[in-house]
């Protein structure tokens, strides 16, 4: 297995989506805004309609929006759900860019930075470019290169978006390592012919709600980055 | 004048192919490879070999290749033109690949760092992804992310590979500053609505060949990074 890059998942494997939406929706009710919310249930839900979005877009039933675009239409409809009618427009398209803000996993940034110095290392997430680059500069992820779905057309795990990341990268897809705390996105990658590491986020959807685990199938199975480091030589 | 990002030209901007090129051809030398040939006329004759295809392809008169492949391409012209015969297949892809090693301008590195800290900064070259990828894991480069023509289907100066720079960053073309050494590089961005920022590299084709220089029209002229720095109050 001779691996050059290594391709990541973002959202919840690099990344702690739930904790910084919740972090940010309680700062707004510091603000004397939206109080009384329940803010670990906004954060699923809101979660929940980026995955029916991307899934509806991936199969054709939906037209292409970016994650940004998602982010918003599903934001709006929570809001009005949630009840919250004290934001005005340019405060509701600033808590929209709580993606692009988003605190990574305690031991990602130093577990990339040891990847980094044997494998070219690179984002592939749904998430439209500039949304991945504004994460990557606030969280300081030391990307190589940022892939996105955007440059396909289409959402993971649909198999065009693996293959134009491999293109893009001038590697065939046994050269690449795609990495990811979900099986379904490693099972994308694998169809394509990329190796697969998964990397155990239990507390990915909070303390109450299971995460992938129990996984068998792909060549390294750790439990954080310092670990994917340490049994990839790095 | 309200700057959010910079999209930086690399080859002669950032990088000195030139230099890169003839040290890398003296150490084939060194290795008893492609003796007496004159290196800084090779560097050159590729130089002008990749901008004359760029530019057939830009404007529809060959079909579309990557950098990469238009390097190769020249350079068995070149091979051949020059005399070498001993170098082989995979001497001659590994060669192909120096342009993935260039080095940086002395201050270029330090001036990006820099940058970085007050504005989103971006590759925007028409060298093709993964050669952007590894040059900028070689020289340090700390790109926020890397824009290639090849995500427009054409090269610099065509109005596309701007407006995709602008689309992909999620910005309007006037929170965009181009900086280049390049005069039709910058009258390019211009024409889709970017800010221009000019910087001398006035040993980019050698001490005995003219760099463009005598330039006006743009909104910055710095003879350095670290002068653009300065005057970006960055």
């Amino acid at each position: 297995m001779k691996i050059d890059a290594l391709t990541f998942d973002v959202f919840g494997t690099v990344t702690d989506w739930r904790s910084t939406i919740i972090y940010e929706g309680k700062q707004l009710q510091r603000d004397n805004k939206s109080l009384g919310i329940d803010w670990p249930d906004f954060a699923s839900e809101w979660r929940s309609g980026y995955l029916e979005g991307t899934q509806e877009i991936q199969r054709g039933n939906r037209e292409w929006m970016t994650i940004d675009e998602l982010h918003l239409v599903t934001l709006r409809k929570l809001l009005s759900r949630f009840g919250v009618t004290d934001l005005n427009e340019q405060e509701i398209c600033d808590f929209n860019r709580v993606w692009h803000r988003l605190q990574p996993w305690p031991e990602a940034v130093q577990g990339l930075h040891r990847l980094k110095e044997k494998f070219v290392i690179a984002a592939l997430s749904n998430g439209n470019l500039s949304l991945l680059t504004h994460m990557a500069k606030n969280a300081r992820l030391p990307w190589d290169c940022i892939l996105s779905s955007e440059f396909a057309g289409t959402y993971k795990p649909a198999p065009q978006v693996y293959e134009k990341a491999a293109e893009l990268l001038g590697m065939s897809p046994s050269q690449i390592m795609m990495v990811a705390a979900h099986e379904q996105d490693l099972r994308g990658a694998q169809a394509v012919g990329f190796r697969t590491a998964f990397v155990y986020r239990p507390m990915e959807f909070g303390p109450h709600k299971q995460s992938d685990h129990h996984v068998s199938g792909f060549d390294v199975v750790a439990t954080d980055f310092i670990d994917l480091a340490y049994q990839l030589n790095a």
